[in-house]
């Protein structure tokens, strides 16, 4: 299953999984692999977070082996490329870190650290700007989706208002995305499908970087990274189910968090929107809600069936009220120590560091990763 | 003289240098000064960046209210915007920063160092970059006149050749220089006339980081920084005099460095591009050999005359062989101070810190000051 879905388009640069864990526990002639990913600090995660991305990281790092090196980042300096409010971005800031704590991330581990504090994500940053073509970044979609502009928009349109006229920073994001990478000369970096053309930008970097400052061409600097395609995992809203489960819904009940209570789950699952066709079948164009709620409970154990529409075979006779009831109870099931553990890390039990202990702690783990590479990258361009 | 010259086109934002040391010297109620400026690193400066602006940096620092903090930033993060050999790099920097100590900064006083040994230079640059708008951007000239473009150019249209096409980090430029100038929380910069454009650049970014970030709209987080306009001086090269001496000329004859000899001084003088009118008058547009040289020797010591062209009554009915050994003369025993100060600080004399270990310690002092405005920013951000 997972092999089918993880059917690359490039398949030289891509590796799923399942793959990749093979790879690794055979991997005494390597060199050690080294992960890298990165999460916005959005808040505490929503359950197409988790499903997509995190859960994948910790499941990476227990089956890792043992001289891989993990590096997880709440990437808060992409964050700010939109409009924040301070007080909510700290808050955000400190409910991600929380919840990479909660989904099984272990600091001991893995590296966990904000963004912001490894001064070497902008160092390099800016040295790889000035490498970086300005006509390949324009042709780039990211800034145009987030500015909700048309695909052939040019970076130096007025927007339709002075506020939508765009700003350096998103323009230039995927350089930053490129360096968080570099920096720690990661080898492999999970991302969705969405994300695949600014691994493919990090490549073309870093290859051109190695061309000017590498002494031979058997030596990279900068090791060109190789994409750990997740299987997708769609998990559309609650509430409008033709849409992606997302932060920034308005409504609170289009979405279930990580850290929502037993009542919580069930009331937003129970006022999910569905239909009125009798029994549960497996059709997401034409029965959106339910397809929807099918998949979220395949996603949480998918050991239980084979597909999103052999579960339905068992499901099939159920009332939407009885589905509703068995999909809010496989969720709490699976969250309910997710929760817990987030309890315990925010408001502390006294049994572990604090999370500002912990944040430092990364963050100087980061740094000296960082700073290895910086010290290479120094050394081949004469700034040192 | 000094005043005439510095009519700003902006007097509430621009201040002459003689104004400055003035407004420094009865500053008792006012905040402390903070006066930083950059050089780039191109090796040993030639007599245009002596005369232009390493001289000032010394009347700055030693004419200074004792409160007053100066910095002195050689800028190795710009010089990469366009291509550098990376051995010549690493020698040019080590160069500069001899220089900066032979022309008579010191490093007890002023804080010199490279701009990559800081890393919140672009880390704020980053941060400055998410505020900045393209559009403003595009329509600086800076990056036209690198890549000898016409002003009217795009930043996204293709170039001549594949490698002239426009590099992200010289586009944003002015963006670094912006941050190099706010991250010190600089209130005065002295700059050449061809920078003010950069400088108004610096007051908007940090107006609009204040107007986002500041709780009040008194308290501003990032000073504005005024300009201290020096007066011009434009030393023209040796061979072409119609051309400003320039580091990047093939003939080594065009220039002189501050490290010259006396009999290197004398030979490239002699050689200097004239004319066969007799005697010696100044008229830049019909004998621009002569009149640079007048030039030249009026800037070496102002006293001797109210200007160029008054200096000129003195000299006259002299023959020019006459004139270049006098201009040779005044040069050397202006700069003989300069090149055995450079000889001690970069072959070493045994009483002094070497090289290196200044260069850590301005780093050291720099990273310092950036620290505080970085601590101030990510608190004002919530990026803490």
């Amino acid at each position: 299953m997972l092999l089918l879905r993880c059917q690359a388009r490039r398949a030289s640069t891509q590796r799923c999984l399942h793959n990749l864990l093979r790879y690794s526990s055979s991997s005494s002639n390597t060199h050690p692999q080294v992960i890298f990913s990165g999460i916005q600090p959005t808040g505490v995660p929503h359950l197409g977070n988790y499903l997509g991305a995190l859960r994948q990281w910790a499941k990476l790092q227990n089956e890792a082996a043992p001289d891989t090196t993990l590096l997880y980042s709440i990437v808060d300096l992409h964050a700010i490329t939109i409009k924040q409010d301070p007080a909510q971005l700290r808050q955000w800031r400190k409910e991600m870190l929380a919840s990479l704590l909660a989904v099984g991330l272990d600091p001991k581990r893995s590296i966990i650290f904000y963004q912001s504090s490894v001064p070497a994500h902008s160092e390099l940053m800016w040295i790889l700007s000035c490498n970086a073509s300005m006509g390949y970044l324009s042709r780039m979609t990211q800034w145009k989706s987030k500015l909700s502009l048309p695909d052939n928009a040019s970076p130096l349109d007025p927007g339709p208002t002075s506020k939508a006229a765009l700003k350096l920073g998103l323009f230039s994001y995927p350089v930053l995305q490129a360096s968080d990478i570099l920096i720690h000369r990661a080898t492999h970096v999970p991302v969705g499908d969405d994300q695949s053309q600014h691994l493919e930008f990090a490549r073309e970097v870093a290859n051109g970087f190695n061309h000017l400052f590498s002494r031979s061409s058997k030596t990279h600097i900068l090791p060109p990274p190789e994409t750990i395609l997740s299987p997708a995992k769609r998990v559309m809203s609650l509430t409008q189910p033709t849409k992606k489960m997302s932060k920034s819904d308005q409504d609170v009940k289009s979405r279930i968090l990580i850290t929502d209570s037993r009542e919580e789950i069930f009331k937003k699952v129970k006022s999910a929107l569905t239909d009125s066709i009798e029994g549960v079948s497996y059709d997401p164009s034409t029965r959106p809600g339910v397809s929807n709620l099918v998949e979220i409970m395949y996603y949480m154990d998918e050991s239980v069936a084979d597909s999103p529409k052999a579960l339905t075979q068992d499901l099939r006779e159920l009332s939407m009220r009885a589905l509703k009831e068995l999909v809010a109870d496989t969720i709490n099931v699976h969250i309910r120590d997710v929760r817990e553990r987030y309890q315990g890390v925010m408001y502390g039990g006294g049994n572990g560091n604090s999370l500002g202990e912990i944040g430092e702690e990364g963050a100087g783990r980061a740094r000296e990763s960082a700073g290895r590479t910086m010290g290479i990258v120094r050394e081949a361009m004469g700034l040192d």
